[in-house]
C-alpha cells in the first residue's frame, strides 16, 4: 500500500506496465569536425519534429496544443543557437553540448515564480530527452500502441506520453513524482484517466505485470491485494460506474428543491470546450467564462476578432441558457510576460484584473467590443472581477457605454439586454454589497478569492492552509450577507468559486438563498442530484443555526448530516 | 524653488553650508610587498575605529547604537578577509582591493528585499569611505564643529554625519538623494531636524552662503528667495513655534470632547525611548508597543531576561498608565533572518504574527513569560495580532494560561489583572466581532492591515496606492461594525493604525464612539486639542451620515469641515 497524491478521480484495477526510461550515459569528448558534429545535431532536430508530428496527427485537441509546444521548443532559435556555439567554440560533442543547455534552460524555468512557466520546464525535459534519444539512435516508448489495458507506472509520465495515451488502452497511471497541477496531472483529468502522482519511489516497488488497483479520489496505490480487496476495489467501481449512469439520467432535468424552490446550476469554463463539457453534463448555463486563457500562452495580447470568435462559440453552444463572461482577470497568480507587469511583493493584493483594465483602457475596450459583438449570438451576461469600490463599477460601465456607442456609430449590432454584474470577491465589496446593489443587475460571489481576503491567508500558502477554511463563520457570515442585500435590490446572487460545487456547503447555500450555483461541469450532476433531495424551508433552518455558531469545525461538523 | 520629499517637518530659514565629499581617484596597481600593502589596511581600519569612538562618545543613543553597527562594519570578519585575500591572491594595491569589496558587499545589501537590509548598504558605504579617506591619509568632514548654525546641503547625508550633528547647530539640510524611510530621513525626525531628501541635483544649484528656507512638511525648497518670501516664512515659523508652544499647555490636561465625552489618547512605541518621549507628549498609555523590534536587527531570539528588561521599563515609565503590549508580529514585510522563515509568494497573506507564535510555542511562550513578569511593574495590557478566528483566541490564552501557571510553580509574581485583548485588522475578525468580544477584554482596531485586507490592496505597492483608501465606506463600515460590537459586550474598542491620529477622520472615530485613540507621539497632542474643540453629540450625526455615503471621495470632502 502506497501514499500519494491523487491527480485524477476514478477507480481502476488493472495490471502494470512499467515505463523504464533508457539511462544514456553522455561522455564529453572533444571534436574535430565541427561541421559533422552540427549535421548530427540538426538530423537528432528533425527527426524528433517527425516523430511529434506523428503522435500529433492521432492526438486529441488539448495533447495537441501541448504538441504544438514542444515543436515549437525544437525550433527555439534560442536553444539550436546555444548548442550550435557550444559546439563549434569549445569543440565540444554534440551530446554533451545538448546536455548542457537543456539543463541551462531547464533550470531557468524550474526558478521562475509563475507555476505555468516552471511547467514548461518538463515540456523541454520531454523534448530535449527525446532529441537526446534520437542523436543516440534509441527510440521512446510508444504508449500509442498498447496490446492490452494496462495501468502505466513510471518515474514521470511526460507530457508526450500522455499526448500518446490512449484512453481505452489507459486504465490509468501511477508516477514517483508530481504535484495536482503538474502538466501531466491536468491531462490526466481532461482525458478522464485515473492517476496517483507523488508516488515517491512507486518504480521501484512494482514490476510490469504486477496487478495494482487504486481509487484517484484517495491517493492510495495496493500492489497485488489479496483477493478481498479486489473484489471491493470491483464492487466500488461497479458501483461507481451504477452512480454515473444515474446521474447522467438527469442531464435534462431542472434543478428544484424538494420542496419546489428552482436553482440553476451553472459551470465555470476556460474554453469554448469546456462549454461543450458543461453543456453535456446538465449545466443550464455558464456561471464564470474566465477568459484569461484567451490571453494567456501566448506572446502579445489576443485581436478582438480571435476574442469575438471565441464567445460567439461559447454563446451558440450554450443557445438561450445564459453565459457569464468575467472580463480579463489577470495579474495574481496569473501573468502576462508581454504586458511587462511589475514584479510585486504580494502580486494577490495587488495590480491585477480590473485594476489593468481601468489603468490601460485599450485592452479593456477591445474585449468589451468582442463581448459586445458576440451578444447577438445568444444570452450573453458582462461580470467584472476584483470589484472593491461603486467607484470602479461605474468606470467600468462608463467604458461599457463607450464602446457601444462606438458600435453604434459603425452600425455594428449588439443585444440591447445585456445584464452586467460584478464578481464579490473583495471584502470591501461584500461589506457594501447593500449599495453596490443599486447599480448592477447580478452579482456572483467569488469563494476563492473571499475566503483569501477575509481571512487574509493566501491559498497557494502551505503553512497557514489550515486557516484558509470555507467555514470560517466571517465567511459565511458575509455570504449570507451579501445574498440579503442583493435581494433586498431585487437583484439575483450567484457563486462561482469551489464553494458552490462543495456538496458539504450546497445545503447551507440553497438555505442562504443563494440563486445560481456554479460549478466544474463534473460537478454538476452530482450538485443536482442533491438539491433534488433537500428541503428549502429545512436548509434555512440549517443556515440560520450555521450563522449562530462561531466554531468552523463544529459548523463543518454539524453540516455533515446534509450532505 | 526646488521640490524634493519632505523627510522631517518644521520651518527653517539659514545660510547654507555645502558638503563637497573629495573625489578619490583610485588606481590599480600590483603591488610587490603584500605585507606592507595589508598593513596599511590595517591601520586604516584602526584610524577608522578610533575616530567613530570618538564621534560616539559624543553622541545621543540613537546615533550610539548606529555608531556601533559601524564599528561592526569594520570588524567584520568576512571583510577584512576578502579585502587581504585580493591582496594576497591578486596582489592587488589595497585601495583597489577595498573598493573592490566594498562594491561587492554595498551591491549584495542593496539587492536585498528587505527595505531594513538594504539601507545597511548605507553603512557600508559610509564606513567604508571613512576608510578609504584614511588609506589616502585625508580627513572627513567633521559635522560636530560647526561655528554658527547652518543648513546642510549634500549629495546624501550619511548616517555618521547625523550622529555628528549638533541639533542646535544644524537648522536643517537638503540632500540629493534619499527617501522617507532613509537611514538619514528617520535621524533627521528623531533628531527633530526639518530635512528635505531627494531634491535631484541641489548641490549643483546652492553654494555655501547661500540663504535657503524650507517647510519640512511641503519638500519645497527656496534658495535666496525673495524678501517677502523670507518674511513670510518667518512668520510662518514663528506661528509654528507659538502653536508648539500652546499645544504643550495641553500636555496634563484631559482629552474630552466640548459635551463632556472622555477619550483615552495613548501612543504607538517600538521602545523603552519611544514611551518617554510618549509620556513627555501627555499620552495618557501606550495603545500599541510593537514588540518586533526588540526581535529584529540581531542574529537570534531575544532572551526572556532581555524581554523582561524592555518591558519593564515601559510599564515604569507609564507608571499607573495602561501599557498595551502586542505579542510578536513578525512576518509580513519583517523578516528575522534567523528564524529561516518560508520565502512566500504573498507575505501579507502568510505566516507571520499569531500564526507563528502559534506554530513555535517556545517563542510565545518565552514572550508571554516576560510580559507577565514585567506586569507587576504597571498596568499592563496583552494584545494578539493577526486574529482570524475564535480558536487563535482559545489557542493563545491556553498558552497564556500555561505560562502563569509555569510562574505559579516558581513562585514568581504576575499581576492578576491584566487585560487580554486583540488586534481587529483581518475582515473576519471585525465580520464576527459581537463573537470574539464574548471572549476577550478589549479590541483595537489595526487600520493599516485592516484597509489592506478589506480592499485587498498592499498598501507598498505604489500601482494600486489609489486604492489604499482609509475614507472607502467597507472600511468605515467595518470599523462602526466592531465598536458597536464591542460596546454590545460592555468591553472597550480603540485604535491604533495610522487612521486613528488622522486629523481628517478623528471627528468621524469620535462621533463612531472609539473609546481609546493611539498614534505617534508627535500626534498626541494635536489631536487632544482637535477632539477638545468637537462636540460628541454633533459628531454622532457626522459619523451616522458618512456611513450612509457611498463614495470615499464625498465623505472625504464632506469631513474636512471638521477637522
Amino acid at each position: 500500500m502506497f501514499k500519494g497524491i491523487g491527480a485524477s478521480s476514478g477507480i481502476t484495477i488493472g495490471k502494470v506496465l512499467l515505463l523504464e526510461k533508457e539511462d544514456i550515459h553522455i561522455q564529453r569528448t572533444t571534436i574535430e569536425n565541427v561541421e559533422e558534429e552540427k549535421d548530427k545535431f540538426k538530423k537528432a532536430i528533425d527527426i524528433s519534429k517527425e516523430q511529434i508530428e506523428v503522435i500529433k496527427s492521432k492526438a486529441g485537441e488539448e495533447q495537441k496544443s501541448i504538441l504544438d509546444a514542444h515543436l515549437m521548443v525544437l525550433q527555439d532559435p534560442e536553444l539550436i543557437t546555444s548548442v550550435e556555439e557550444k559546439i563549434t567554440s569549445k569543440k565540444l560533442n554534440v551530446e554533451a553540448a545538448l546536455e548542457d543547455v537543456l539543463k541551462t534552460f531547464i533550470s531557468i524555468f524550474e526558478a521562475m515564480d509563475d507555476e505555468y512557466m516552471r511547467e514548461r520546464a518538463a515540456d523541454i525535459k520531454d523534448v530535449g530527452q527525446r532529441a537526446m534519444m534520437n542523436l543516440f539512435g534509441k527510440e521512446m516508448t510508444n504508449l500509442a500502441e498498447l496490446d492490452e489495458p494496462v495501468i502505466i507506472a513510471a518515474h514521470d509520465i511526460t507530457p508526450s506520453d500522455t499526448a500518446q495515451m490512449n484512453g481505452e488502452k489507459v486504465l490509468g497511471f501511477i508516477t514517483d513524482i508530481g504535484g495536482r497541477t503538474s502538466h501531466s496531472a491536468i491531462m490526466a483529468r481532461s482525458m478522464e484517466i485515473p492517476a496517483i502522482v507523488g508516488l515517491g519511489s512507486i518504480t521501484k516497488e512494482v514490476k510490469t505485470g504486477d496487478l495494482v488497483v487504486f481509487d484517484g479520489n484517495e491517493g492510495i496505490v495496493m500492489v497485488n491485494p489479496e483477493a478481498s480487496i479486489i473484489k471491493e476495489y470491483e464492487e466500488r467501481k461497479e458501483k461507481e460506474i451504477a452512480e454515473k449512469a444515474e446521474l447522467r439520467k438527469l442531464v435534462n432535468s431542472h434543478t428544484v428543491s424538494k420542496d419546489g424552490r428552482k436553482i440553476e446550476l451553472a459551470s465555470n469554463i476556460g474554453n469554448p470546450k469546456d462549454a461543450k463539457k458543461a453543456s453535456e453534463n446538465g449545466a443550464e448555463g455558464i456561471g464564470l467564462y474566465r477568459t484569461e486563457f484567451l490571453y494567456m500562452d501566448r506572446a502579445n495580447l489576443p485581436t478582438e476578432e480571435e476574442q469575438f470568435l471565441a464567445y460567439k462559440e461559447v454563446l451558440k453552444i450554450m443557445g438561450q441558457r445564459p453565459v457569464i463572461i468575467r472580463t480579463l482577470d489577470i495579474g495574481g497568480d496569473k501573468e502576462l510576460p508581454y504586458l511587462n507587469l511589475p514584479k510585486e511583493m504580494n502580486p494577490f493584493l495587488g495590480y491585477r484584473a480590473i485594476r489593468i483594465c481601468l489603468d490601460q483602457k485599450y485592452i479593456f475596450k477591445t474585449q468589451l467590443r468582442a463581448l459586445l459583438r458576440a451578444s447577438v449570438y445568444g444570452n450573453l451576461k458582462i461580470m467584472y472581477p476584483m470589484i472593491s469600490s461603486l467607484e470602479e463599477i461605474r468606470q467600468a460601465n462608463s467604458v461599457l457605454e463607450e464602446v457601444k456607442q462606438d458600435l453604434q456609430k459603425e452600425n455594428i449590432d449588439y443585444s440591447s439586454n445585456i445584464e452586467v454584474g460584478i464578481m464579490i470577491e473583495i471584502p470591501a465589496a461584500a461589506v457594501i454589497s447593500h449599495m453596490l446593489a443599486k447599480e448592477v443587475d447580478f452579482f456572483s460571489i467569488g469563494t476563492n478569492d473571499l475566503i483569501q481576503y477575509t481571512t487574509a491567508v493566501d491559498r497557494m500558502n502551505e503553512k497557514i492552509s489550515y486557516l484558509y477554511n470555507p467555514f470560517n463563520p466571517a465567511v459565511l457570515a458575509l455570504i449570507k450577507l451579501v445574498i440579503d442585500n442583493g435581494h433586498k435590490e431585487g437583484i439575483w446572487v450567484g457563486m462561482c468559486g469551489e464553494v458552490a460545487g462543495d456538496p458539504r456547503l450546497i445545503p447551507v447555500l440553497l438555505g442562504m438563498g443563494l440563486d445560481e450555483f456554479s460549478m466544474s461541469a463534473a460537478s454538476v450532476l452530482p450538485a443536482r442530484k442533491q438539491i433534488q433531495g433537500l428541503s428549502y424551508e429545512e436548509m434555512q433552518k440549517v443556515a440560520d443555526k450555521v450563522l449562530e455558531m462561531n466554531i468552523a469545525d463544529a459548523i463543518e461538523a454539524f453540516v455533515k448530516q446534509y450532505q
